[in-house]
């Protein structure tokens, strides 16, 4: 994501208030239903306009959210739902709001961080409004990184929830299961919170065996990503296993097996009608494609 | 940690009422200054009683919470903030409660895990009694793990916030930090919150350069650490340097150097004046005596 978040800057307020009038500032625009995207195929980018063209932009979440520079300009994140009627009408003429799974395919790789970091990043505020600890309305604080609560003082920021998904394997199989709400027949690898108080290894071990029923050993981190769908970060890892039988445990999973290889290998290349895998843009789909390549190699 | 968490019987709620007036479930106790830890040498451990003998033990956070089961006993958590006085007196007879960090460094590994997680789940009970998108006090569910909010019916989580920490190291040398609150001469590897919508490896490149002006490249994941201080989960890369001047750039750090191995070595067998490494117990120090045994190997 080419994008500077200005974390030192965003501190000063009488900076953020230039940002604000200064003509050459930028906003993007979400909504409860996703990211407002230009509809011309040439230009699949998320729309930008001045932000001195939309004067009620920072008032519903009581307070502009900067979300950094782009290119020594600042860009601003703003709601859709907190916009009159005109702005609206214009805004959205020649564009679509776009669901922000949908936006993560549709979109060139770095506007579509952008578009996951502008969408969680709203969808935080709109439903952060109130202070946890004792109920107040929060204020913006940091140009949007964080809400201060006017009574106790409090200060919050946005979270963002560590999930391991964890590719298993024993002996030429995959461990993968599926959700009841999945359409069949899509399959993938296992995945979960952590747990508070556990380690990413031990938030492994303990998912399997609760989805499963299966035992792991050594699990090895292979990578993670962003997932904001409101905000996890996935955390990817391989970890191995004796086999056995599986069984959905814990209510989660329709489904659970291991499954050939050469079946997973045919899913991937879209020749089965008994296996579907998961989107090409998520993790789980590379942990899985990264073991064929390996087992090829 | 020897506790199962019982994520799927929690969910029923006539289960957690047995549970409740069964005269084998045990309770430990935690308050706003830490953790309740028995006095005597023989019995460095959490103090356990029957949670029959504290009938008003769940009412302060609106509900029981349950930690798990431990061998076959559920285990309760109890604020020693919502309990009578007289329970109050009779429970910290030949007991003392301790800091979360100070349990840490002094239980067995496992206890210190239970310490951690008994103390972290009552802190954010604590401090989440309100619905942050709607302002209504809410109630425990799932016996302590999650909120509901009777209003809106919002679902509140614990959180666990994700934190990269990096050992840095460039021709010999290791890129080391220091907050102006720490006692002199402590230092210490890089860390900072990972941002939404960035990976683990793109937050510990950020961080770095935020915090010190220094470029690092290929992050290599190497461990994770509970670190519930309040609710953090430490993520513990190493990553390579070309080496440049560092400089504290964002306000946090007082002083950031490199520092030699030699000078490092020395520190860790505390033969330095001039340089303190951190505690034995924190996942910071892990990564610099992995790296001290790797150089020398």
């Amino acid at each position: 994501m080419a994008l500077d978040r200005a974390a030192t800057l965003r501190a000063d307020p009488a900076w953020v208030t230039r940002r604000v009038s200064d003509p050459a500032s930028r906003a993007v625009f979400a909504s409860r239903d996703g990211v407002l995207v230009g509809e011309h195929p040439g230009q699949r980018t998320l729309v930008r306009r001045s932000l001195a063209d939309l004067p009620a932009a920072g008032a519903a979440l009581a307070g502009p959210i900067l979300l950094g520079l782009e290119r020594d300009q600042a860009l601003f994140a703003v709601d859709l739902g907190a916009l009159p009627r005109a702005s609206l009408t214009a805004l959205t003429r020649g564009a679509e709001v776009i669901a922000l799974r949908a936006a993560a395919a549709l979109l060139a790789r770095s506007e579509a961080g952008l578009a996951a970091y502008l969408g969680a990043l709203l969808n935080w505020h709109r439903t952060n409004r109130f202070c946890p600890n004792c109920g107040t309305a929060t204020r913006v604080a940091e140009a949007g990184y964080s809400r201060r609560c006017p009574s106790c003082g409090a200060v919050h920021f946005p979270r963002t929830d560590p999930v391991v998904i964890m590719l298993v394997e024993s002996d030429g199989r995959l461990l993968l299961g599926r959700h009841a709400g999945w359409p069949p027949p899509r399959y993938s690898v296992l995945a979960g919170y952590v747990a508070p108080g556990e380690t990413l290894e031990e938030a492994v071990i303990r998912e399997v065996r609760e989805e499963s029923g299966i035992d792991v050993r050594d699990p090895r981190y292979v990578a993670s990503q962003p997932w904001p769908f409101p905000s996890s970060l996935m955390l990817g890892f391989e970890a191995s296993s004796e086999g056995g039988e599986p069984t959905a445990g814990d209510g989660e999973l329709e489904d659970v097996r291991w499954v050939t290889l050469e079946a997973v290998r045919a899913a991937a290349r879209g020749q089965s009608a008994e296996l579907e895998l998961p989107n090409r843009v998520s993790i789980a789909r590379m942990l899985i494609e990264r073991h064929l390549s390996a087992q090829r190699a």
